[in-house]
């Protein structure tokens, strides 16, 4: 087979890049090794009419790029249930409502905001394109975003709070990712440390109607047979004006250049003839997937809105560490969604499925009430087992990284470019991103062949 | 093509595992992908007569493994020269030989030896077959090793010949490994801190006549045209009773087990049908190759000798931080090894060879004089631009990963088995660990077909 660009992944970013190459007047033909496209988006079936978002689930307010493409696919939005009062259960405390935390901890959440107010001021100094050019980069790629969090000396419960919303982005330990990292992760979202705020300062105040992976599929259906799903890329070779791209099954598709639309951990795992430059590799030995795991409770109602709770929970207890209400728009059923992330994606992911849901239950219990003990419906989703995935919700990097290797992340080699939203410089780790990756990638293959 | 068991990769440790596999009576094939056997063993000659170890070069007192190989294969060996001074540069201070430098530092140079007596301890407490057993583990998986280092608050000349030390044997800053990474590295060689001390603690005390790479080709002869060159496999697929090993040219290797003699991050880049369990996968996304590079300087003879000179320095401005004379038994040439390990490696392995070549010379010659000034032969090695090998010399683990994922470092699963040095718990790390962990993957594989 043959095409200008051959792509290489049909996740979000890979999807796009094969349709702004299309856009260009090029032809794309993009290789999926799964048998389903969307990648870290996938929407579930649990019932006739009931659904779980096992994998990416919301937009934000400044996700204009992902506004527009749902608007341009007929695809609805509805905004994220934020009404009522969120639970608390921290350092040994029963379960507070909002309003009794806030009140029974003024002092230390102010201690909180002057936290975040410093973090806002540390990641705007972090230039996007190059973060390895930040004044103080070699600093803060010197230190974990833990020995940052110690070094605060904020009162426990402000400690706890700020570890959990970090652990909520990050989906690692915070002792896993570099300070400057975590200032990336800030400063790329362009809210800085809103993003701690309650729904996560605009990233998740938005969901699609019917499910996110309506968008994967439309955009998949408008490429037709140019995508080809069961087709795991083994083997990249180039030479100076082509690229020929290898799948396990047999097929060969060559092409002008090829968009690797896969996150740095998987990228590494392609056989490049000739091979990759050292520092490229390195890079990508050193960007593992987080560690995340959704985990959705299904009611016959959100009955927790009546008691005028958010449905939104923060715990240090565990198995999840923070909740959401997933209900659908019109609240036919209710459902929480728990999320597990870092060291609790870890330890409970390894749990039988029947002792977590039964952990989770009783958390959702001591949080909105006996109610919450009889689920119509019980899913989760783990992403590590999933073999072309690896993890949740992205890649993270530890100390030294950033300074170190940064540089190799998105250019391309020869005619090799990278997607995935890894490598976008605005809103990376989110659905957002892998746009802005996409639009990148196949606008540098795009130059070079009109040239 | 078929074999009781297949292994990948001729490095030591495969190399290592068909040999305990045929003495087992059982029939191995080994497929390497690289078109020479040895892996990060490579000794390449400069000139007739003139050899440098561009990789593995010492063994110690304690390898009782290699020693007995040697003999068995009839491989000389020889005492590393480990006489007069060593040089240091530290701090801004000119170069002292190391009389003058201990008797400036006698305090600083105490405290040193506190901090490493303090490491032993600690060290001890580490159990090498479940590192995250350690009664302290979490606490020493939170944080990295440099800030350990920096809660010692050592006086800054011993503070730095620790890092320096430190960096010599992990080849990555200290930033980059947990406390318990670290504490484990040192438990595993069994001599603790002395690993800090000239010649690494009895790690580096021996040569081999002839070069390093005499010992994995010999081991290939003895396996004939069982080992097979030039074989990258891409795919292992298994099922109940046997193995199906896939290599690029389209070589299919059928046995009954495998072994994986790869470090964790290549090991990872194999596809695996089924796929590898998530706390697998997510291990090798966690265990990148270090960066280390070795230079070669070769004169007509060891000139530095005569001045009381050991050949061994220790500088903070580099570009390299430690050297050794690697000269031959014999002594009818002179050869100084530069090492750049860490960031050193990072930074100066990319600059092109001439630039790195003066920069050495220039600070051999700050060192040893000016006769340093005019070497005969300059060659230096790289190994993350190597596609068989992608960093040296083994790996290395940040906060969270032995806690977290170690568990899945070195069982089986199902038919395959993993060797290497990494998956060592004696000496990991070393070319002894390589056969620590040979003999392991082999002992798994015999008692599982004895059955």
């Amino acid at each position: 087979m043959s095409a200008d660009v051959i792509v290489v992944g049909a996740g979000l970013s890979g999807l796009y890049a094969a349709r702004e190459v299309l856009r260009a007047g090029l032809e794309p033909l993009v290789l999926e090794a799964d048998d389903r496209v969307g990648g870290r988006i996938l929407t579930q079936q649990v019932a006739p009419g009931i659904d779980v978002e096992i994998g990416a689930q919301w937009i934000g307010d400044t996700h204009h790029r992902m506004r527009a493409l749902a608007a341009e696919l007929g695809i609805g939005t509805f905004a994220q249930f934020e009404e009522g009062e969120a639970t608390y259960e921290l350092l040994g405390s029963p379960v507070l409502r909002e309003n009794e935390f806030h009140a029974a901890h003024r002092h230390e959440l102010a201690a909180l905001d002057q936290a975040l107010e410093r973090l806002d001021e540390l990641s705007g100094q972090v230039p996007l394109e190059a973060p390895w050019d930040a004044e103080r980069a070699a600093e803060w790629d010197a230190v974990t975003a833990a020995r940052w969090l110690d070094s605060q000396q904020l009162p426990p419960v402000a400690e706890r709070l700020l570890e959990i919303c970090t652990v909520g982005i990050l989906a690692v330990p915070m002792a896993e990712v570099s300070l400057l990292d975590m200032l990336y992760n800030l400063q790329t979202c362009g809210v800085g440390a809103q993003l701690f705020a309650e729904s996560e300062g605009g990233a998740q105040t938005t969901r699609f109607d019917g499910g996110t992976s309506r968008i994967p599929q439309a955009l998949a259906e408008s490429l037709g047979d140019r995508v080809l799903l069961g087709q795991p890329v083994m083997l990249i070779e180039r030479d100076e004006t082509s690229v020929t791209v290898h799948c396990r099954g047999g097929l060969v598709a060559r092409g002008q250049h090829v968009i690797v639309a896969l996150s740095p951990t998987l990228a590494s795992r392609i056989m490049y003839d000739p091979p990759l430059p050292g520092v490229r590799d390195q890079l990508t030995q050193r960007m593992p997937q987080a560690s995340a795991m959704k985990a959705f409770l299904t009611y016959d109602e959100p009955f927790w809105r009546a008691d005028g709770l958010s449905g939104q929970l923060i715990s240090d207890i565990g198995p999840s560490r923070m909740s959401n209400d997933t209900s659908p728009a019109d609240a036919s059923y209710g459902q929480v969604l728990m999320f597990l992330e870092g060291e609790q994606a870890r330890t409970f992911g390894r749990w039988p499925e029947a002792e977590r849901r039964e952990a989770l239950i009783a958390e959702a219990v001591r949080h909105f009430g006996p109610r919450a003990a009889s689920p119509t419906h019980y899913v989760d989703g783990e992403w590590s087992d999933r073999p072309w995935t690896r993890g949740c919700y992205n890649a993270n990097m530890g100390p030294g990284v950033w300074t170190n290797f940064g540089r190799a992340l998105t250019p391309p080699v020869g005619p090799i470019h990278w997607a995935s939203t890894e490598t976008a410089t605005r809103w990376s780790g989110y659905m957002e991103g892998a746009l802005d990756a996409a639009i990148r990638a196949a606008g540098e293959v795009a130059t070079q062949l009109r040239r």
